[in-house]
């Protein structure tokens, strides 16, 4: 393992989680997000095993500029998390063809184009880990949040597919369902009250995330789930 | 019910077999499909009771005067099949963003293109039916096939969210499984024999169809299963 | 189809509505229950075509004696309906080591027993369907439902293993997932009202019953779902 | 966490590696199987953290003496690994009822029992972990292993029901779906060849149960799979 990770679709929540822990564990990590201000910030408070690489992740040639400029930093990429999402929640009677398409495209389009630069990586150097951000609305579609469930759907699809192709290859394929509200930072740093406990706290769901990236291969994880102890469901 | 029915994605297949087992019911059928020579032909072996209105279901204009041919016809549209398929079968190694792109424009957002129009009808008449072809790539991933399968997870979403939304509003949603390949239409015409065991029959399938239309609201089902006796799953 | 039916768990709720259907269809049907009352009753008002066979279905010599029964006054069954259910509400924290057992007996062992003396005759007159009576805690164990759940998993798993073994057999194995509240009788006879709308019509899911017996063998459902239109799911 | 585990159902395979990795990550462990002689070999193996308590896990006052007889050498049991399983591989045409229920009996009461004397402990002390250790069957109904699917779904629906009731007790209850066969004991150890590569290292599963354990309580898994990178699925 060469520990070069890319983290796509970063932002100050479980992303950030994510990459602080692939960073405490030994892994230099790109991060992905189309505004730079935020990645800028992330990546000096994590050092230099953190390059921002403000990226656009529907558009193809901005996806392939990111590998580069991870691969020319840090060498080939070996782990992948797959984290962007976006989606208005809206019903069948109000959502616009072009909101339900803009969900798709962020999450499942999105996804395919890192992980085809990645794959690219991963079967050069034998083997990496691919692991997609799921939500309880990839496998239960919820009403009213028509364009959310139908990406996180094929975000899903995606993944399991991949993970077949993929598995005699070497590269570890997962799908983490998050089942409840993370915990926004603002509640986090600045007022712990009752209510955490009714959210997920970011840096617990990045310990399993890291743990399917540690397994071995004999015994490798297609997908798990992470809720609160006191959720509903 | 009035029985004004739309089949969006009519092919000599199972599309045909709905199409005709809805008219024998004493529905009249609209029948969507890119191709008007098959449309035609269809229509004119269905009687007075179908229209053939060649329509590119990815098209909000098209499917829009689609549905208003139909209405203009036969009144308003209270059965909708999403029967529009496609999809390469390639691999995450393979599939250009184009292809995976077709495969879900078609499927999914060719399924909430038509459904929008179809459920303003339902909504102003009190009810309705609207029933996704799924297939066993949208419950499980399948390798090789990245595309159909994201695309195929992508719709059991919008169904799935469509039902939990519809429901209370007198809309049956439902989708249905099917595991195997349905017999095509040469095999059933001229040369029966052993193999046809291992695939489904159209017309057979076509009962299940009708059988959701015909549920009581006190007992809808959202997702059934269909498959020939002796395929493996 | 020689149109035998064994309803094994028969009461006035749905396993009456299944019997008088089946019955409406051409059906002889033989009515298993432990109380005879009820099922003389109900034997008297189905007319010629019902066998009230008071039957405790967890104990194997009189689940055969029953069958003979049955056998004797119509032919060999074809048809059998794994209706009995059984299970305290209870949680983890109360429930007895007996009542746990007891809601398997009744679910789990009884339908197993029926099933085998079903079928002898199915295999040895070339086919069959066979239907369990599922609940949505046969998909998701319910918290405070300990014993209910694990039987009704248990049900599923049953179910699913003699469908793969029994498909190519010419025997149609189906499992149905009840979602909801089943109307009462009393609530049917005596004062229909707005709660109606938020339990199911047992005549309206021995509709589906009745489906997935005619259903043709190139074209099987494994399982189906139903739940009053209203249902939050 | 007082960290004492109980393992019921331990063998010279995964059982033997949970035992081994959860001392080694500082636990005490008793082990629960009914034959002495493998017990007392793996306890003296572990040391002096690791206490063999031959015991029937279907006989209640055999499981009372076994925690009672933990608890008094480590404190009160706070972890408890469900991984006792049996069952014939016969099909609905050759299993007894006998056979049916044995299966049932060692996997689903037997994990009642166990759960139950655990759940007392973990209550008076604030929290635990409960894994059980599930397979395909529980989650796939296998044809001709009518009774080990049975059991094993039944497995799953007493897991989930726990699960939501103790959650909110801060007890985490989890299920792992192990997909495919566990590389037996004599093959590790003398003949290491390619046809590793094909089935499960129990030391690599040992450390996703350790993961589980480990979980932090606002990001609780209830269910994750395993299976070799090369399994077909």
């Amino acid at each position: 393992m060469t520990g070069t990770a890319v983290i796509a679709g970063v932002g100050p929540g479980l992303g950030a989680s994510i990459a602080r822990k692939f960073v405490a564990e030994g892994c230099r990590v790109g991060l992905f997000a189309r505004s730079a201000d935020f990645l800028e910030e992330l990546a000096a408070d994590l050092g230099d095993d953190a390059l921002a690489v403000p990226t656009d992740i529907t558009d193809p040639d901005a996806v392939e500029a990111g590998f580069r400029a991870v691969r020319d930093a840090f060498g080939p990429v070996d782990i992948l998390v797959n984290h962007a999402s976006g989606g208005s929640w809206k019903g069948i009677r109000d959502i616009s063809p072009a909101e339900f398409e803009r969900a798709w495209r962020v999450s499942a389009r999105g996804g395919l184009l890192c992980s085809q630069r990645a794959v690219d990586d991963m079967l050069a150097e034998g083997g990496g880990t691919i692991v997609f951000t799921g939500a309880t609305s990839a496998v239960r579609g919820r009403g009213g949040a028509v364009g959310f469930s139908a990406a996180k759907f094929a975000v899903r699809g995606l993944a399991e597919s991949m993970a077949r192709e993929l598995g005699p290859e070497g590269i570890h394929v997962a799908h983490v369902v998050i089942d409840g509200q993370i915990e926004p930072p603002r509640v986090r740093n600045s007022q712990p009250d009752r209510d955490e406990e009714e959210s997920l706290d970011p840096d617990a769901i990045a310990d399993s995330y890291w743990h399917l990236v540690t397994q071995d291969r004999s015994a490798w994880t297609l997908e798990l789930d992470v809720r609160p102890h006191v959720e509903e469901f």
